[in-house]
């Protein structure tokens, strides 16, 4: 059996990359970490090291760069697919593209009451993400957030489930529910001019909602509510894939000591985590193609 | 020359601290990370492994989770010198006690226009941050932040510098300023009753516009300004101490491109960076003591 | 189009288990980061909230710890086969398990010139990992690092690159190639009888060979070699993958200063970097199945 | 009261230097993080944004590099003496400096049974540090490390530790120990020519046996005894601190479970930790001054 040249893809990753619109002395700013894959038939520098078909890292870094000036990266999604369309199209060898994003949201400060002109405080705790797939014959963008740290303090049980041989853990009817939400959600027939903007901030609202009003019976079943909820709130998402750490807050026991505890002090512990995967589909969507295969995160 | 038994204290470090107030339906939380050390004459463990006079760290763990319950840890100054108190006070051998605490930012959820009763996010970049010191004849309170990233897109130029033969930075009439800042104050005659939760939203709204406002010729510049601006605010505090790198952000060369680039694409770098230290002082203010003396720092 | 539950998988993730044999006094240590995941019909704890047939975590991760005494987890790949085993074959609803483990590196100190019984130091820059998969039908074993960071500071080029608008990239006869190198490999008819700690020894000398003594033309050629190196040393590998970021040593300019820098002097910076992916594969051997279908990593 | 400007410095923080010595074919190299400060009369930056006196950080790191050519940097203890005194003796407003140094350790690839010419991989858990103080009349070197991860699976116990009202830990005969050691110890008369990589290697050794042979009644016992033992086989070491965080390795209760556990299974707690301070002193040795001035630790 011979030994053959596998799947392979390569480019830049995390590029720091902040662009400053200041045409009036209002500013806007945005803060990106770009990453780019190129996908083709590279399998000479793999094979021999021969390079003459291979864009360096270097030149996408650049590319990315430039980019950033000749259309205002806002919304990322634009820019991303702008720019997967440079490399594909423009770029001789280069058969398929990859743009990761990472957006980190920035507020004005208030000052005298006003926003300022061009003074930023970083803000927020979830990162924005989007990721830009073009492949012969298809565009996909995946839009989405990690890192959302959200938390309810009543609502939540867990009950009635499977025991057996090593199973100490007792039910409880209030918990804490609280986790750090990854979020990523798959839109049909992405163009350059959706309102890619609205269409997040309206995703996390309808999500938010579901955690916070739907009374848990399980971390997943919280997911699926916020993942089918997004779902019916937008026609276009094809659909949405969540990875929920289950943060596990633990009453602390004040048994022994002259002080009662209801559920109102907790230990926020670190390792291990539950941790909890759910996804929610359309039928009859469009198909994923290579819409999930990431470039930095693994294989 | 012999050798002795230098400095020494120990205590239980991060100890992860969620507290729940939930008397109404609308729930209130403060998240926390607390740490404690006792300082005494502990000789004996170090010397002799002879543990009589040493309370355990785990006892110091279990009386952090106690006292939350005890009294609401908001503000965290109030909850840290009543913590403090304690172990001096009723702990035999303790003659001192340093509590340090990291508090973490969560703001309700928003359903249907308003704010949810009992699910939060978490927010805010930044960490708030206080000091408790006891020591024999003196009480110590350092109120503070950690990493508030700020940035402002002009305003800020650096010229006429010092040149000699490893100078090859050329001077610039305007460029990004940022930071991720760390704050330090000392607060005279501290009490639980102060207002700690107004003083921290008023020191942090003063240094903002210090920050915003002043036309910088250097970060050392802004962060006197920003210091000497608290110090007159708040004629309560002593002192204050700032800790800032300079998050470099380079303007992009776009001179081998067909593009121009004024001031708009910046690459933000990670490392090298400067870092500035600077501080304010009330003349005539009470010593400091071991205010500054860290735990959970350096030695 | 209606929309329906996808995918999803459910467990405990970074179980911290440490394993002392000290049945002589000559003690053993094996120090794991065990994540365990469950695949199956747990469709109710998503649809409906119904608990009944879904494993908690808490027992999952009882069981983990439980398995470590029953068997020493030593090697790595026959303590996860057996825990995955007995997820799948005793508890009732379950039809696939996932077992991800991190294995830390543990040395004896040496005192008197002799290894010590039972004082260790933590060393090794990589992890060595395992992912274990039963599917019905299928048992499948990735062996595999991480975070190995090796350097050559000669013999490597990069040239005779593809060349556009954007290139300002320079050829370079000699570099510094240095990586991060993550490496997983798929081992055909896997069991726990295999000698798994040799094969890993064995792989990483095949591997590290190829990386110091190949004149590199490229990350990419060097990849290729060193998967394809491993292949051929073991029949057992059906194929490997490997992840390798491109750590960038610049060399430092020194024109404008009374010194010159031959390759001598580098700035090792941070990002962006390069990041390069390759696969090596056997032709006909056995399908991949779920083998490389992650838990903890992404969706 | 009038308002004063406090203590200050400012300098560039981790400059990433990788040397390489390649005069033969067998390449040496030595991979840092350099962090620089100065100390002076630098109030007109401060108070005026006057920067005529103020070298700027971009030229302390193309002196950071430069020296790293000059002179190999190792040992890195000679290399910062020099850089420092190039800042003090050569850079008129100048009057004091410290550098702080990490160094990353590296091993030679051993290939065909040799070490090889030019790979290396990177080694150990620890990181060699070193503070080097110019302060006027007088010159200080620390020497240590930090993250060095030891344990021992037996020979420590905790026992008649003192009980109040909240203590509910109980006492153990055998446990593990185990600690991520930083250590920094002061030489007195610090000089280019001492043998800094002996002393470094002989401090290690001395310590390790004291953590290895002592049976333990506390981490604070260990701690004085390893400082102990440092000074006792140096005579030029004048003081040693060592921060050290009692890592927790948790045996698991399988009182439930049809399996018994004698310190054999445990889990490795993240947080919190019980956090051991201590030091040794040489009495009558000479006077710290700012040796322990920390640049790019805390304020």
């Amino acid at each position: 059996m011979s030994i053959v040249l596998g799947p392979y893809q390569y480019g830049k990753a995390e590029i720091r990359l902040v662009r400053i619109v200041r045409d009036t002395p209002r500013h806007e700013i945005t803060d990106l970490n770009v990453s780019t894959a190129l996908r083709g038939d590279f399998s000479g520098a793999y094979l021999d090291g021969d390079q003459r078909t291979s864009l360096p890292t270097d030149s996408q870094k650049n590319t990315a760069y430039v980019w950033a000036k000749k259309l205002n990266p806002d919304p990322i999604e634009a820019y991303g697919l702008s720019l997967a369309h440079h490399f594909v199209d423009d770029v001789g060898p280069v058969e398929g593209a990859r743009i990761e994003i990472e957006r980190f949201d920035w507020t004005r400060v208030t000052i005298d009451g006003r926003p300022h002109d061009h003074t930023f405080v970083r803000t927020g705790q979830e990162v924005r993400t989007a990721a830009i797939t073009l492949e012969p014959g298809a565009t996909h963008v995946v839009q989405g957030f990690k890192d959302l740290i959200v938390l309810k303090s009543t609502g939540s049980h867990y009950r009635d489930f499977l025991v057996e041989e090593y199973t100490t853990l007792r039910p409880t009817d209030d918990r804490i529910l609280a986790t750090s939400l990854t979020a990523k959600w798959r839109v049909t027939e992405p163009s350059a001019d959706l309102d890619w903007n609205a269409m997040y901030a309206g995703v996390m609202a309808v999500m938010l909602e579901q955690f916070a009003t739907l009374d848990s019976s399980a971390l997943q079943e919280t997911l699926w509510h916020m993942g089918r909820a997004a779902l019916e709130a937008y026609p276009e998402i094809a659909e949405i894939r969540l990875v929920a750490p289950n943060k596990h807050h633990f009453e602390v026991d004040f048994s022994r000591f002259d002080e009662d505890n209801h559920n109102e002090v907790f230990h926020a512990d670190d390792r291990p985590y539950g941790l909890i995967q759910a996804s929610a589909l359309r039928e009859g969507a469009a198909p994923a193609g290579d819409a999930w295969l990431d470039y930095t995160g693994s294989v």
